[in-house]
């Protein structure tokens, strides 16, 4: 059985895996670390664990809680991790991180788009990228995670395919992404408020956001060309959810039937990726509250657009999801244990 | 291991007991029923169920399902049920209706609400009202279930203590209840549109909705008086959840006190009744996607009105929950089975 | 020309306020104050006014403001309105006070509900509470007009015809009152994000609600006796629109018909109050963006109670629409001017 | 003083054009013409019309309702309007069509995108154009006005300045669009009903919506080449709003301030088109309830990808504003009478 401890337990990825890992059969215990309800019973933050977890939040230090703990989770805003973690920690403990701290080869990269410097750069390559469908095989071999963004793994598990097989231009490849509100977090801000996000829609951080380098790495190593992309995230009024529309230029000679083939035979033995049928277009709900990343693939003949549309559930597998399969991985456990919920379309 | 049928598979009730059913460890095979998508993939039906159930729905009679079921679940509208269940088919399986046609113990009261003749008037006392936490004992009794309403569900076990220890009027109750939007079904109807319920808050069947003769049953039987309420549902934009709000004159001489320690008396076995802290009121996220009922208690002084406030997932506690509940006290099974979720606040 | 001041213009009820202000035809000049946003453009503070009204918030004193403009609209948190005002001030401008400072005649009714001491108790009763329906005659002979609450006037239009008439008892009435979120205004909170308040339902200060005191002041003016109201406050996830649902007990010798007729005969000559036909319940979506508040009238011949239901746009007639309609009262204006919006239900 | 008719008065663009008429100064009278709703009052179909229009609507032929009427509005389904209109009855009144017949230059290109034969094919090229800031000197000429599609609107308006000044290539131009659900009309179907729409996000009926030619036709026109768009529609959960997301290759030697003034330049005369600052972006709420169109512009330096967003309401001035608009023009008055309100952001 399996000792965990999540710091950052009580933002909402943190409270997304507390809410995953009571349920997950392998686990014995939950330490719940939070330096702003310290002391505080955890259903008293949220009131939907009252008589699943009345146990209070604790606020130790990352050394203290590596000494009890098999696994810890890290749900921090960035730069936190990096000052958190050395080797010594990582020698006692497995940690999986949930924010961005390790998700980047390069720490100049890392420091040009978070204008952060990075606390632990000798560190980011001890770091595994946890992208569990195209790096499974090398994350049990590593004791730090970097979990991946939620932008980042719709947009990699979508375009990575066509990329691998070479089927579209690495020219002008075009993600438009569209996210819940989820996605900024509990923090206070104006434009977080209900009045302000309910019944809008928008764009933002529009050809600058912080998981566009990220989506470049690993789509440039899957692909092994330079890619860059344009990305734009835009704010959906809902709670969870994102779903991603790239476009890219399909290459002369390959046809939609061999690009949808190549999609089924890439994922077939990946449970939590959905290739869905031809033609057909997924939609957040059917992957809400679930591990699910559904992708439907679509061909502008007119104008030789290859369209792959994907869909995850942001705090799921965009973060806290994510973060279990890594777990599981980690400890030679069925990659779906604790993760089988059937999304809650309604 | 229990085979299971569900008939009206494709509805919103349905389509939640076939989601908690999915994951139910004692259940080793589910029919599907539906008259609309007879032969049609389920997964086609609700994308949600992509690669968890590819298996077409069928179209049988209930006499068919019998022979092969040991419990069959009824989704339909009201009526249906009646004119299906004969005593040779409750001889060979077990049924849960979900429906209203078995709730009421009088045939008239019943054809009065509801307005159609009852097409098994004579089966009606065969029935058992599945409300757990109150006939858990006798459930386990009875081949044919009567699930609770939702509203109704919310509103007794939200009234029930301060009724069998007289400690309010039998005057004067007042249950001001407000649900989600899918307490209307997926039947397409102008009012349920996005467009007309969202946004828009209203009261409906004032002084005229059919789960008030159920409530008045069975706060009856609980209070050993005739109790007639003044019940007046609401419809918020919101997809799940029900929120109660009830008022009763307390007694002279009751405190708040011996109130509050009642109500932890009365539920003091029941997982799914989770009584608030002292004036704590309920909010139908933290029950959101759980079969839990949450209740708080608050005493307005100044009126000696008793505000009991009650919040439940319609579609869980309020229907498919507590089918799933009762399949449990049916057969022998801990009644948590398959119903261990943590609400999903976000 | 009305030249007018509006201090808080950045809140939700302020811009609402410049938003109809704009387009009044009888306003030649608005200022703008804004303690946060002082000398930034006021469409950079909200998008919607972009070459509407470009100009910056300023941040002067009141007296200053009290020296250019014909009145001010004071749209502040409680408590600060009573520092500001003075005799002097009053000498020269009106004032149309959106908050709670001079609504309630007691000073000690206000300093126990609000849990504060008032700055300007002697100013208390140089103030008409300026709910046009009700003291439309005697508002125009003030300088100082305490608009009232959201709830408050919602509570009080529905209620007035049936206890002015002496047709239900004054003992338990029960107000159990509804609001979209915008009700809590644009300040910072948790409870106020959009993951918090979005998909939920709740009861919030119950039995505590600062507007309690205020609706039974008024209401026991119209009934000549004391009234005391149960009074149970939800919000609502949409962002505009207040319901009230009432519950009182017909006396005895009154018909139903007699209540309507009494509604209609005492709202004739309103047009912003509407009575719907009999047995028709209001929703919030008739009313969004106007002044408008509907009332339906249902009794439950079963219980007997008269079930008295308003609604409000809470930003309009809950607020900045009726401060409109009390200018209008104040330079002898057509009271609709400015407030002829027809509802956007959509 | 104009009198108008309505066909189709009771779908949501008929709804909204009633709206807006209603407080128009220079309508003297406004006739109501629906199938489904005959002799119905028409606040009974609209609650939010009660006391603002109580009479019916009737259910007249166009040729009768063209003799009484100085304009009609017809805003049914295609293929109705290409029935009804005939030369005798331009000859009599002037029409403003809300649908799509008479919008396509061609008749094969409008009969294969529509799968239905056009029934008034000789009249096609009697209509005009009706995106007023494009033709508005054209239109004043004509008397039956092909008022554009929502999305066409929203995305001509952000295109053509970058097209008509050869900015960007034409070559692989993308609009990814989103749409709030009124989009859909108020017919009943499974997928706009509240608990399918809700909390979800989803693309449909990619590289295959009908808008697409018609911004191809026109964009086309305005840079003198024939373009083709790859267009993709998504439905985001909200009421009212699009907001469109432009990719277009920015040509080499044309920089970002070169553009961003062009822009300024090309809408310098038009009032409801706003050029936002240099790099923001256009919210789908600072349009709401308005007839402005919001266009924001910024280039990503990495991709040379010209990133052009536009927002509008898409009832407003992607339908029924648009129309009064061209009413305005139709009869020499001021373009923007009617159309004052400023957008309701909450």
């Amino acid at each position: 059985m399996i000792k965990v401890g999540i710091i950052g337990a009580t933002g909402y990825a943190g409270a997304e895996l507390v809410r995953l890992l009571v349920n997950h059969e392998n686990i014995s215990e939950i330490h719940l670390n939070s330096k702003t309800y310290e002391n505080i019973p955890y259903s008293q933050v949220y009131g939907s664990f009252k008589k699943i977890i009345d146990y209070p939040c604790g606020n130790l230090l990352l050394a203290e809680l590596a000494e009890g703990a098999d696994v810890l989770f890290i749900a921090l805003p960035h730069g936190l991790a990096a000052q958190m973690i050395n080797k010594e920690i990582l020698s006692k403990t497995k940690i999986i991180d949930l924010g961005a701290d390790y998700r980047l080869d390069s720490v100049e990269v890392y420091e040009s788009w978070y204008g952060v410097k990075h606390d632990s750069a000798a560190l980011i390559n001890s770091a595994i990228y946890g992208l569990c469908e195209i790096n499974r095989n090398e994350i049990k071999n590593y004791n730090l995670i970097a979990n991946p963004g939620c932008y980042t793994t719709c947009s990699i598990l979508s375009l990575a395919p066509a990329l691998k097989n070479n089927f579209v231009s690495s020219e002008n490849i075009i993600v438009d992404a569209k996210s819940g509100v989820s996605g900024a977090g509990r923090s206070l801000s104006t434009t977080s408020l209900y009045c302000e996000s309910n019944e809008n829609f928008k764009a933002y951080k529009v050809a600058s956001h912080r998981h566009t380098p990220e989506i470049e790495q690993e789509l440039s190593k899957i692909s092994g060309k330079n890619i860059n992309i344009t990305f734009t995230p835009h704010l959906v009024p809902m709670q969870r959810g994102i779903l991603i529309t790239s476009y890219s230029r399909l290459n002369e000679g390959v046809s939609y039937d061999e690009v949808y083939e190549a999609y089924k035979e890439f994922y077939k033995n990946d449970t939590f990726v959905r290739i869905l049928d031809k033609e057909a277009v997924p939609e957040t709900r059917w992957v809400k509250n679930s591990n699910y990343c559904d992708i439907g693939i679509v061909f502008d003949e007119r104008t030789r657009n290859l369209i792959i549309i994907g869909a995850i559930d942001n705090l799921i597998k965009g973060a806290s999801g994510q973060a279990v399969q890594n777990m599981n991985i980690l400890f030679g456990l069925d990659e779906k244990t604790g993760l089988n919920s059937v999304p809650t379309f309604i």
